[in-house]
């Protein structure tokens, strides 16, 4: 028997519309490329979205084809969110951070028919240009009188010229709530990334998700700064939510540095942002070095990867911001987990809140999180075991773009798949996970797991370490031990006896390295993490002492 | 082209399921009609509520099969819930307030299968059963011990008695998410009631909106104590919505008097509730006469009908609970509007932000709203013209069950499907929504609209009346004008004249009433509404003194 209720589908479109109309005056406020600060209003926004949309159509773009960007967080990448995605087309946000011949890569691994960029980055378009053959046009966000001149980019269109030919009588199609809305590729640190295709019903599931109290607990009185990248997994889904809920959205374009974003924070009263550790480290530190207060800013959500507690002590203690400390991937459309303290735990010590508050947190209603050992089998909720973190939710991806990589799902007795996060975490008995590891830098010994990042964070205590990395190396009986790789600081001395004695006390005892080698230097990458493919290919030949 | 996200359809099983495994050991608190107070787990919940569904299944229920509860808000009712409609069969609540003979008829027009009840209503069922052929058993909810005998209800069964024959290892079927899950009849004033059929997609959506930080901003940290009624509009979602968020729940059972709803929310930590304006009065008197506080109440949502605004005054003023005065109906499941601040409305002062507050407030994301004149066209959103309440949404019906009453929905002309409420209301330029009147109440004059309702509130406010009514009574050239219907207080003395000069300048001169007519009582329903079908009837023959 069928419910008698009104069946509409579950579109972005209708987010932009409930905006305009029931929050049509509310602003959006955007540093724009151009240097000059732009505000306009909900209603505005959905105007010229649907001028875009129109406009596109008449430049022939149908139902599934893919739209790139290369842009900042800005209103006009928040008419192009909603005018190709509402339309029927593909947004396929690009990041631009990547390098010009992977972003050609990601191109015509897309097959992308318009490519719509932030004048910033007009080198990156004419290095790849001649390299892309699907893309017709390529399209500066820029005012007119602004449009850049380059003899490398055939059929180079404006932005603003472009719509101005677009009629704002358009009318959202209504598509299938499944159909594609939205395209993005991971930064995989191994292999070709791989693209996820979000669809209309995971983006508004997700949006509902994300405004819960126990998430990002956004409403109409909030204003709200993305920091976090409108070019990676849709800045978090901000994009959505906040006009879901009617809250006022405040976009920083290319400033991040600490000074200007304070400045933001000010003039526009934000009380929300969300973003990775590094960019509130500047944040922190101009507002430091200043004697700053925010006058309005309450709370953030950071993730992207772990937030150190310090950060989250100096946020909560020194400013009065609530610290929510998340976890997601670009899989997940990203938010998997947000630690925010449950009832039980309103009568603990702020030292034990702190504990909770430090781990990745709980799932929202939609997400499903277990974890299990090589063999599949589940692991308990203990707060100590750890296992490959797998996870499942109408925002999960089934599968990448054009079946890149094959089935990435893992299915259980009754046949439901799982998305294999490539984490490894524990959950507590409260249903908290930890991440403690990624699956691939794990070290497996004698069928126990030895977290290598718990092993670094050690080692990065001793007064004499200026970096450490954990790699598992082959062994006869116990398949793999950990090795300690130690860069020590300038002039300092340390002996691998000295360093191991250290971890006494601290450690199970089967956690122990079997070895310390020193480097110079431990390779990191472009976001600063170790790379530990490089550190394995240079100890690839080296055996563990015999005991 | 389609998204490429996990499929999975929107159940109320998985709402249940993820409060058993991420919020496993949070309580729900029962005062029951055996006297005492229960608790246990949403882990044992939902086994107790798997068992139920494999008893039912043995039973012989099928998908689709209507299974009613005549009971109070507790956890019987809630594994019911869950165990009927997660199974794919359907959980038909029925007022208990209804007289019998409208009871069995509602019965007998959903065709139920089994129906089950707390043994408050005995007298109701044996008054019933010999009239509902449908009804293959009885099943009282309580206690085997307690379980009542009675020659007149063939095939009674103990609840606990048949659970225990259940199996908890029972599967919920992967159902289509748009399949019914609920029943719940209007308590309509003219004609017959009508079934409202809710599907799990809707079910779930609305309990998504209605813990949005700008609805009930439910989280992890409530404990939420439901006033409102199980047995009407599924209390406003709560049961989906709180396991939905992991918030403790504390169910007052029959105990609905001000001591016993205040020994509860102090006992268990209550937060956060929800209920009418009559059931608030009794709690108030109680808090008041015996010079209580509140320890951890701290908001609540009000509606069913108009809150007073001294009220909300009482409740913010006197005791720091936050009201959010609340709009909805059965035929919405029922959230459509919540009064809460925006950000545009924290500079304004007390006052001005209590008018707001007062209002029945702004739509959450999925439902859509308009006014609209006799002529089905827009009116405008000043907060002064009023209309035709209409609203759209995926929680709102698009029939009655059995096509009762055809197809009630308006549609405008892109095709589009609106509810018509049968309220009449106001939305201001914020987006801000005040019911005026109902639609079959409000008096037509010369095609502008008068509330009789905000000349009864005037009326009310004099001295000397004790009650007042307004109609509108056919005048050949202004089509209708108002009448205005007089109980005076005992002994009191006014006049006619006096009481038209008291509305001077107080309403627009068009809406003075044309007369007065003095009665002994005005009459009211059972649940204190003016009767206005009667005083028509009384006045059908009257006819207004030419001027």
């Amino acid at each position: 028997m069928q419910g008698l209720m009104m069946d509409m589908p579950l579109l972005i479109s209708s987010i932009l519309q409930h905006a305009d109309r029931h929050f049509g005056d509310t602003e959006i406020v955007s540093r724009r490329v151009e240097g000059d600060i732009h505000r306009y209003t909900y209603s505005q926004c959905h105007q010229r979205a649907r001028r875009v949309a129109d406009a596109l159509t008449r430049l022939g773009v149908h139902n599934g084809d893919r739209i790139a960007t290369l842009a900042w967080n800005g209103y006009r990448h928040m008419e192009l969110y909603y005018a190709v995605g509402g339309m029927g087309a593909v947004a396929h946000t690009i990041n631009p951070r990547l390098h010009p011949d992977q972003i050609a890569w990601i191109v015509n691994h897309a097959g992308d028919s318009y490519l719509a960029f932030d004048t910033t980055f007009l080198p990156i378009i004419e290095a790849i240009a001649a390299k892309c053959p699907t893309v017709k046009g390529w399209i500066a966000m820029i005012d007119a009188d602004k449009h850049p001149v380059s003899d490398k980019i055939p059929n180079l269109i404006n932005y603003e010229t472009l719509l101005s030919g677009g009629n704002d009588d358009f009318q959202w199609p209504e598509l299938d709530e499944r159909s594609a809305v939205a395209l993005c590729y991971t930064s995989g640190t191994t292999g070709n990334p791989k693209g996820a295709m979000y669809s209309h019903r995971s983006t508004v599931l997700h949006a509902y998700a994300a405004a819960l109290p126990d998430a990002m607990g956004a409403s109409s009185r909030d204003s709200i700064l993305p920091v976090v990248p409108m070019f990676h997994v849709n800045a978090w889904g901000l994009p959505y939510t906040a006009p879901m809920v009617g809250a006022k959205m405040v976009f920083p374009g290319p400033a991040l540095d600490g000074k200007s974003l304070y400045e933001l924070f000010e003039t526009e009263g934000v009380t929300f942002s969300a973003g990775v550790p590094t960019v509130w480290l500047g944040l922190l530190q101009h507002v430091k070095q200043h004697d700053l207060k925010f006058s309005t800013f309450k709370r953030t959500v950071i993730g992207g990867s772990a937030c150190p507690p310090a950060m989250i002590r100096t946020f909560n203690d020194d400013y009065g911001v609530e610290v929510v400390h998340a976890w997601g991937m670009t899989e997940l459309s990203p938010l998997g987990t947000l630690s925010k303290l449950a009832g039980k735990h309103q009568k603990l010590s702020p030292a034990a809140q702190q504990k909770i508050l430090e781990k990745q947190g709980h799932v929202i209603y939609g997400i499903d999180m277990k974890i299990v050992g090589d063999d599949g089998q589940d692991l308990p909720w203990d707060g100590t075991t750890f296992g490959n973190l797998l996870v499942r939710g109408p925002w999960v991806i089934k599968e990448y773009f054009k079946g890149e990589g094959g089935d990435p799902l893992v299915y259980d007795k009754e046949g439901r798949g799982w998305f294999p996060t490539g984490d490894v975490a524990t959950i507590d008995a409260d249903g908290y996970m930890q991440i403690t590891d990624r699956s691939k830098d794990v070290i497996k010994s004698g069928g126990e797991w030895i977290s290598s990042i718990d092993l670094e964070n050690l080692a990065i205590a001793h007064p004499a370490v200026a970096n450490a990395a954990v790699i598992g190396v082959a062994h006869p009986k116990w398949d793999e031990r950990p090795l300690l790789i130690v860069a020590r600081k300038p002039g300092a001395e340390v002996t691998r006896e000295e360093l191991l004695k250290f971890y006494e006390g601290k450690i199970a005892k089967f956690w122990m390295p079997d070895d310390v080698q020193f480097v110079d230097a431990i390779p990191l990458g472009a976001t600063g993490k170790i790379l530990k493919t490089r550190l394995r290919e240079q100890f690839k030949d080296y055996t563990l002492p015999t005991a």
